[in-house]
């Protein structure tokens, strides 16, 4: 390829619904939660293809700096630095203005499994014709449940076999609406991966969140370098609205396109996800990892941390350890977990 | 009174019931199960009272000796040391054997609760006389509920206004039997608290088990003082066969007694009886000990030995931390504790 894609890597999120294990200086991304390799380290790996990626770029918050260092290993990356978090329109700003104009950028969460790395290059191939088109591409997941947990892209007009135009963005429906979709099909579920070319990006943005792309781009001018890594200006940057790129843009540009992709994918977005995603070890539906026992025990996620964890005659519950944190509750309470987390994590916050 | 009675406090138990927080040197009865003090300080305490009790014989295992000094205090006390675990049969024969034939001993386990210490006085007084008449005597907890969990005693004759002759030992009942024994009243627990003249308890195993009474009385004239500390020979000791006290003599005597008493007593046998017989805290039937943040939980136990444990949505659990071991299980399921202490602790035996 001509034009090699810039991935663009957000490492910028709390996770704090995988507490205790998500938190502070080890967020979400950094864990390994499903397979032996972190989170961050598999969506590396995902673009470690000289054919098709060029060298990423990795938005982070300076106290993930050491982690991201660590992970990255003797992988050559740009790293910017978020001086404080104003949430994905901001972060994407920064990358957009560092860029050359033509430069297609891949921007990616980090902390996302995908199984299928095949399926999510080709579907990046094709996503990479339609932005070079100037439509502003999103990748829809093929939904395989009624979930509420994601928002919802409805497909348009096809766009060659590449994908199709945009028809509208759909918040997190109810129950209801969510299976009248996955039946009437031509839904998908909103990842939160885009791919554009940056100029037109920049466009965008001047014209739908000017003051966001602006301030950004004045962080950026007077950023400070830090070994390979930018740390961009904190009065400037704290000058833009913390909004999502999906509110910023996607919802109110013209020319916006879905690439529908089936590729394994799932944001591990709670504890039960983490379960549901795991190969189970017993026969009984158990995840254990680290050291448990268990006697008469069914459909339970243990994670013990080093610690010693017994389970008798529990169903269906995660015991979740983290140094002298212990979690225990149903998986299906897993949404719950921010409520531990804000009140144990309030005096160092 | 002419001649104070003599406590003899059986320390020999390992409490594995009550792992992972009962196990190895802090056994069950060195902890603070019910209340501020160990239940061993609270035993002692029960028998602090010059006008009642001589000092008391404490029996416990080598590895124990240095709690037991520890928790006594400045409490003047004789330590007799077994050897090897040999169950309760040759524990008291230790005791009986260096004692004064006259002296009456009261014999009791160090870890149980009696909330009503008066009730436990007035009780041993009536024991006494009884005893001095040359009655084996037992003591009969008034039962309050059909329990599986203990052995019954069925009360015969009266014996004055002190108590009654034994009529016979009742094994734990399945639960159709225990009820109909609560429904009959005249039946009581057999709590293993026994009062008798030395001299008619070692008459008694030399009649009934005198192959444990000499093992005994040699392993004492061969022992060797260590301090305060009197050990007994390990392979005169060894030979005694390991039978209850019950089964060795008072299921075989012709003339033993009961008083009956209700003394809020309780052997704390298992999480769920330290569960019951807590005050709860915060309305909803939970009973916490350390550090512990619940929400929408109910009913639970949790002892948090120093870590900082987070319930969402449980209810009716037991999670009992201890160092690096935590138990996590229905309260109901209490009796399979044992299940998971042999597991863990096999490596270390």
């Amino acid at each position: 390829m001509s034009n090699p894609i810039q991935p663009v890597i957000l490492c910028g999120g709390a996770g704090t619904r995988l507490w205790p294990q998500s938190r502070g200086l080890r967020a979400k991304q950094f864990l390994p939660l499903a397979g032996a390799n972190s989170l961050f380290a598999q969506t590396l790996a995902r673009v470690d293809d000289d054919s098709r990626f060029d060298q990423p770029v990795i938005l982070c918050g300076a106290q993930h700096l050491a982690m991201v260092r660590e992970q990255m290993g003797d992988r050559q990356c740009r790293l910017l630095v978020e001086p404080m978090p104003r949430n994905t329109a901001a972060a994407i700003a920064l990358a957009v203005a560092g860029a050359d104009p033509d430069r297609l950028l891949l921007v990616m969460p980090s902390d996302h499994v995908i199984a299928d790395v095949a399926a999510f290059h080709a579907a990046v191939d094709k996503a990479a014709e339609l932005a070079r088109a100037d439509w502003l591409v999103t990748f829809g997941i093929a939904a395989d449940r009624p979930d509420t947990g994601f928002g919802y892209i409805e497909s348009g007009d096809a766009l060659g076999t590449q994908g199709f135009a945009v028809e509208r963005f759909i918040e997190k429906p109810p129950l209801a609406e969510a299976e009248r979709m996955l039946a009437a099909g031509g839904y998908s579920w909103n990842a939160g991966i885009f791919l554009f070319r940056a100029g037109r990006m920049r466009e965008a943005m001047l014209a739908h969140c000017r003051q966001i792309y602006l301030a950004a781009e004045r962080a950026l001018a007077a950023g400070r370098e830090e070994g390979e890594a930018l740390v961009a200006d904190a009065r400037d940057f704290e000058a833009a609205p913390s909004i999502s790129i999906d509110y910023a843009v996607m919802e109110k540009d013209e020319r916006v396109a879905v690439v529908p992709v089936a590729m394994g994918w799932s944001d591990l977005g709670s504890w039960h996800a983490v379960h549901s995603l795991a190969e189970t070890d017993d026969g009984a539906g158990n995840v254990v990892d680290g050291d448990a026992f268990l006697h008469d025990s069914r459909g339970n996620l243990v994670r013990a941390d080093g610690k010693r964890v017994a389970l008798i005659g529990m169903e269906n519950v995660a015991v979740i350890v983290d140094g002298d944190d212990i979690l225990v509750m149903p998986l299906e309470r897993s949404q719950d977990v921010r409520l531990a987390a804000q009140a144990r994590e309030q005096p160092a916050n």
